[in-house]
């Protein structure tokens, strides 16, 4: 029940390009260097594919170029960052799209209803405007 | 953040040894028909080696024997058979103890504080005579 490390990239990267917003795209080594991120410059490359892929970022090709936000800072979430990279959130198997726990009247299952409200709406709350503002 | 396929068998089979508390061991064939369970002997016996281990199931050998709770189903959470299974709960680096979020300020560290205490609070406070009772 963890983030996975790719998730915990993705939002490290959108914070530098939060904290840029409006002025000008930021290379992939510059994301890096800022945030002291240790990955490789094709596992980032891979990261931020994906993040373009959901329009949650933007290549700018040539010289100058790298990467900014799609759209303003205080409208993306921490759940827009982690579902566009892990898929839907989904604390157990009840909570696939169908629901996975087959058994009827599974009593647990009420538990995980509760928490995964909890936790979408938490990460839904938190957008990287909020959060690049509290950057040191 | 998902709960893992252990994770999930681990919660189904205790929800059956706290079903039938009192009622002596039952053998891991029963408790997988009981819940409808796939998974193989092997892999059921790996799991309930690890509950053991952790004291929230005893085993009891010979012919009859099987798995029967260590102690009340009250007296044992869903965080307790998760943990057992997983771990420490861990939402994110920055759970981990000592805390993989290097970076001082980190902005999203609040975020996972909070949302770590109310997993692990909603985990805490559902018992499996809780759970039990509520079975079809």
């Amino acid at each position: 029940m963890e983030l996975s490390t790719a998730g915990e990239y993705a939002i490290r990267g959108m914070l530098v390009l939060a904290s840029r917003h409006g002025d000008g795209p930021v290379n992939l080594d510059e994301i890096c260097r800022v945030r002291g991120l240790s990955k490789s410059r094709e596992y980032m490359t891979k990261i931020f594919g994906v993040l373009a892929k959901a329009d949650l970022v933007t290549a700018v090709r040539g010289r100058g170029g790298g990467y900014r936000l799609a759209r303003p800072p205080k409208d993306i979430s921490l759940l827009d960052v982690i579902e566009a990279v892990e898929g839907p959130l989904a604390l157990n198997l009840c909570q696939h799209d169908p629901p996975q726990c087959r058994e009827p009247g599974y009593p647990v299952r009420p538990v995980w209803d509760d928490l995964q409200a909890k936790v979408r709406a938490a990460l839904a709350g938190k957008n990287f405007a909020q959060l690049a503002r509290r950057l040191p």
